[in-house]
């Protein structure tokens, strides 16, 4: 632990440590038994954190009042205090969210690859639970709910840790989710909610390998950073998104226009948007006029190389610094590449390993595109939007990892377990 | 990094660092030609490592006589000089594990879970290799050649660093490596061997997350504690094995013997060797006296509980330190428990979640044994022995993990890869 967090956490916050310690004890505890509940359990404590939340929606909409009035006089900024809000539709989505995470197959206990080996023993892999999962996130409140039946669901106990400004809403969830907890006879500290909002807590939560297995952060890239550099414990993180793709002179010109324009104004701030936008050589002239027109009036600003500007000349000098950056924002950075090696090149360069695509209609080109780009999702004639969860059909994600270890890509319940060896013999020893 | 490691890290040892820098920016450059490599090129080079060695065993043999006199010079001890010792058998041995990793499946590119989405995407999962690993080891240069194999079959480049005491016999058998990667086509900077003695190298090696991905350490606890604190990558790590072997009310008491002494006595240095046997209350005095007997015989030490000391009233008293202790030694500790669930909560506490075992005859307790124990390898009337990669099929382990993310139990090829998401698209766009 360096910096900030270890001055947070150290002597004169001995009251923080002392709490964190003991959600710590008590996710332990709570993790032998979520690790063998029942699924039918684990389900049963799932539609009844939807029944609770139902049931309180005025109590958790009353409590979001507090934290949205707080943070107007706070003067937090319009994102800030719209990510904060807890609508109607949200809580709906909340409930639906549960009913759905309930609905997903659970993944502990499947056992896999059991084969009789030479000396008579059966090997095998069993799926099962990290642990404690601590979670440290900001200020969308659904993400309690949303972070809390991913980890119930695979076994685990989880420790939640919200943003201070959504205090009161994210209290009032957690008194759903332990009604939830409590209506399926799953002990209370399965899942505990921090009630503090000192930042003493993140220090220690992160520095407490006895207690917690795994640390996932979700906000922006300074608080995973931070959080990166200090955890004593595995840190399953998504750092950022700068995705491309890369129009090829095989491409379809249809999907590559398609393509191209989805990637980049489907959604402007999430991290599986295209970034940018490489284009061979070859078809330049036969793309990039029409991509012109069609981002300009989507209001998306261009940035291009030389070539990109001989075909588009209005458009911006593209930098070095633009190559490397997530705008998520209407701007779009756009390179013509000798091929698909210079294309390759400039992805190892300068990806951040989230999302790659290439449209092509060669199979030997599209082959090694899939083999050789080393991001977590590499992709054939698709837009780059398709990165999610859902969309993968892993049911609901509690984040993407642009790490290789454990995790790559999408996390829903399979990355939030591990596998484990069993053997089954009749007797054998080792001759 | 903090402490020592730091300290021979910093200023004073520039050299050092540029040094390490270098080989950590060949390594990356070689990763992305090492995970292009075809099987058959990688099979080509490991065969061509085989005849290398072959050819220069006499070379091989002098460089480890270099070694063993500076080793007996400075007063290494038997243990150490025998591990340190390269014979004929062991040079042989080097060779066929060779050839036994190039008949290997190779893990990379294999697509698993290819499946239709409602969008009309298919989405799979594609394994590749980690990147760059960087193995740190003690007196054994055989794992020269065996971590080679294995990172480079994977698709990975790597970089060894063994222990100063083997520096002659390891720059020997790296020459064969490089003349095999030489014979195939595949860059010599695929696998580099450290070339100083210098501890600062290891320090540089744990921390440039910018061209190491992983790190494997191989070696005493205390060794690998020590780079566990200190690294800023993901560390495979292999703590310690205190394995226990649980024997059941309802075991067969012909393989409760057979395993009990097998688990124990069939090897006293390996981290599968059970080190704490727990007895249920209603078979302890079907059972303990025979296997008193069995291991007075085999010269194994006993310390036992009140209830194993009423059987056998000569042994030794156990102590808590007794039941956290992996003894790597013939000694063995023996509790007497009330029931299966006493036995899970004396594992849940004192295992290091390695290995456990039960003997049983029953089909409800060995289900839950299975589940419920939280260990990298859980078996069912079998002994510990079995923990092992080359008994569970994966060929060669580059170690066993007893943590819990990204790879648990023996780490073999598959576990020096990772899988990343593949999208096969027909133009589609999100809606």
């Amino acid at each position: 632990m360096t910096g900030n967090t270890a001055a947070l956490a150290s002597g004169a916050h001995s009251d923080i440590d002392h709490y964190m310690n003991q959600l710590g004890r008590q996710a332990r505890a709570a993790s032998r038994m979520t690790a063998r509940a029942s699924t039918a359990q684990k389900n049963a404590a799932l539609r009844a954190m939807a029944d609770a939340i139902a049931a309180r929606r005025d109590e958790i909409a009353d409590a979001n009042a507090v934290d949205l009035a707080a943070g107007h006089e706070k003067g937090l900024d319009a994102a800030m205090l719209d990510r904060l809000a807890l609508t109607s539709a949200r809580i709906d989505g909340m409930i639906e969210g549960l009913l759905q995470v309930a609905a997903l197959e659970d993944p502990v206990g499947a056992i896999t690859d059991l084969r009789f080996r030479p000396s008579g023993i059966q090997v095998g892999k069993m799926r099962v639970p990290l642990g404690v999962v601590g979670i440290i996130y900001e200020s969308r409140p659904n993400v309690t709910c949303e972070a809390a039946s991913l980890c119930l669901k695979s076994g685990n106990a989880v420790i939640l840790r919200g943003g201070s400004e959504a205090l009161h809403s994210n209290q009032a969830i957690a008194r759903c989710i332990r009604a939830g907890l409590q209506a399926a006879a799953i002990t209370e500290h399965a899942v505990q909610v921090v009630a503090t909002t000192d930042r003493a807590a993140v220090g220690r939560l992160i520095a407490m390998p006895e207690y917690v297995d795994v640390i996932v952060p979700r906000g922006g890239k300074s608080l995973i950073e931070r959080i990166s550099a200090d955890a004593r414990v595995p840190v399953i993180k998504h750092l950022d998104g700068n995705c491309h793709v890369y129009i090829d002179d095989r491409a379809d010109i249809d999907k590559a226009l398609r393509i191209a324009i989805n990637a980049k104004t489907h959604r402007y701030g999430t991290c599986n948007t295209m970034e940018t936008l490489l284009v061979a050589e070859g078809i330049a002239a036969a793309v990039l006029p029409a991509l012109g027109r069609a981002y300009a009036q989507a209001g998306v600003e261009l940035r291009g190389c030389e070539r990109t500007r001989a075909l588009l000349p209005d458009i911006l000098h593209a930098t070095e610094l633009d190559w490397a950056t997530e705008y998520l924002a209407p701007i779009l950075a756009i390179k013509v590449v000798n091929d698909m090696e210079e294309a390759m090149d400039h992805i190892a360069r300068f990806s951040s390993a989230h999302t790659e695509a290439i449209v092509t209609e060669d199979y030997t080109r599209a082959q090694r595109f899939l083999r050789e780009v080393d991001s977590s999702s590499v992709m054939v004639n698709a837009s780059t939007r398709f990165a999610d969860g859902f969309e993968y059909g892993l049911g609901a994600e509690i984040g993407i990892s642009t790490d290789k270890l454990h995790a790559r890509g999408p996390v829903g319940l399979e990355g939030l377990t591990s596998q484990k060896y069993i053997v089954l013999g009749d007797g054998q020893i080792r001759e």
